[in-house]
């Protein structure tokens, strides 16, 4: 199988689960549940997710084991969007060329959409209908997944990118931003799906690690040059928002050319990082290759 | 020693337990914990963590084992109180008599400062410092807290309460607001108080869970009563604000005596499904009674 037929398998297989795992819309308080099935049903790309399954299957695990660790990935994923996208924080009306959560419902709404599909991340874990994680590995679960989303991860990632308005980052500052704010929770994704292993090496944990840190630098640093060079209509978001924001970005601070030639050498460490994989790991290695060849 | 004196031992305990358990101030990012520790550390009654400690106590559970519970549960609350302030949301100033998080810091960094919270609250749960605790009751503290804190709990409440902005609720409809805004979280921490005891039957807990649902509801009619008729400098907030905010109260839907006996019989109820407990449960017994007599 390439990496497209993984992508679109495991598209279908995350937005199945998520249909499935979400409150449904039709429970009380129904304004709520539509608005967290809006957020989070919404045609995203659905990298980690992906990254949930690709790590478990490069460790042997089944799909189905991973669904639940990779529905609160993206449960988290999805809140965190709805928040960012308010008016306080980047004031977003559009996002994958639809309107914000916020827009499409109200900013109360959004505000508590993104509170539940938090709270509902956490209680999925808690579950597995397949009866092959023991609590331990859930705990665990719960860990990894808290600490990416907290003030030491997600949280404190988007904190720093607010205060950083309008001011002048150096590159280390910005990678500082970046690890925290896109970086924990793809480093998160791959431990999820290494820890629905039953046994696997530290050795085995801190590959996979590298591997998350390299693509997730790359892949924000890509989003980055997208923003400079791709059209409004691909993007779903209006091009140059970021540089309008007067947010620092890759590009700003160290050009487009070095920019690029950073994002492909991260790439070829995050593949490096696989070596002793065999080749069930070949769609990680090329999703590495395929995060700075999107076009969106 | 009396319910007084619990009380006061109970908030040192939790205020230092709270103090230690957050991320330090000084941590990156600065402003975020700060708002973090001035959302928890504010003076509020501990109303929460101290069921977790008397609903263990009642169990034989030593105070240190529920440390980490009692956090949890306030972290949870005190970030719903940021969220709930928000201009969007309840749109209030003062909280306790100081300045709401948002108006403290800003609106951005109280949105922030309340997902980390939520996130550092599933993060606790899944440590024990004083290794008592195995796996399993770690996580099903984790699934009681976060089904609390969920669209289908507390989240689900307040947007009930905002929906009924302006409305005409019966009683019915306004008893299940509360039920989810308020009395999930008040349930789950008796839960988690339970959940710390190695072995507790299922008609114990069924016991502790009626006995939390009755003074959940009780707690929410004296808040309304106090809305009413404790002044301002009192209650923290502007007297009478649920009123001026159209929202529905006890007082407003069935009239203040009603309120009054209501409140009564339910804490008559709550003391009354504790009747097999030893002495060791007086303390719940006399913070139910108390609940009706606080005068803010």
């Amino acid at each position: 199988m390439t990496l497209q037929e993984f992508m679109s398998l495991y598209q279908q297989r995350i937005n199945q689960a998520l249909t499935q795992h979400l409150p449904a819309p039709h429970i009380l308080p129904v304004r709520l549940h539509e608005a967290m099935h809006y957020a989070v049903l919404n045609g995203g790309k659905r990298v980690r997710p992906l990254l949930v399954y690709l790590t478990g299957q490069a460790l042997n695990v089944a799909p189905d084991v991973l669904d639940i660790p990779a529905c609160a990935v993206e449960c988290i994923h999805a809140y965190s969007l709805v928040h960012d996208d308010l008016p306080a924080m980047d004031d977003d009306d559009l996002r994958r060329g639809k309107p914000t959560c916020h827009k499409a419902f109200d900013e109360a709404t959004a505000i508590l959409a993104g509170d539940a599909l938090q709270a509902h991340a956490f209680y999925l874990l808690t579950h597995d209908p397949t009866q092959q994680l023991s609590p331990a590995q859930r705990l665990a679960m719960v860990e990894a997944l808290s600490l990416a989303s907290s003030s030491r991860g997600m949280v404190g990632g988007q904190m720093i990118d607010m205060e950083a308005v309008g001011k002048n980052l150096n590159a280390a500052e910005l990678e500082n931003m970046h690890i925290h704010k896109t970086g924990a929770l793809i480093r998160a994704s791959v431990k999820l799906g290494a820890l629905a292993s039953p046994n696997f090496s530290e050795e085995t944990f801190e590959q996979l690690d590298r591997y998350a840190k390299c693509i997730g630098l790359a892949f924000q640093i890509q989003d980055d040059i997208l923003d400079v060079e791709a059209p409004t209509e691909t993007l779903g978001k209006k091009q140059g928002a970021d540089t309008a924001l007067n947010k620092p970005t890759y590009p700003s601070i160290i050009g487009l050319q070095a920019s690029k030639q950073m994002a492909i050498e991260l790439i070829e460490q995050a593949v490096q990082a696989l070596q002793t994989f065999d080749q069930r790991a070949d769609p990680l290695r090329e999703l590495a290759h395929y995060i700075i060849k999107r076009a969106y």
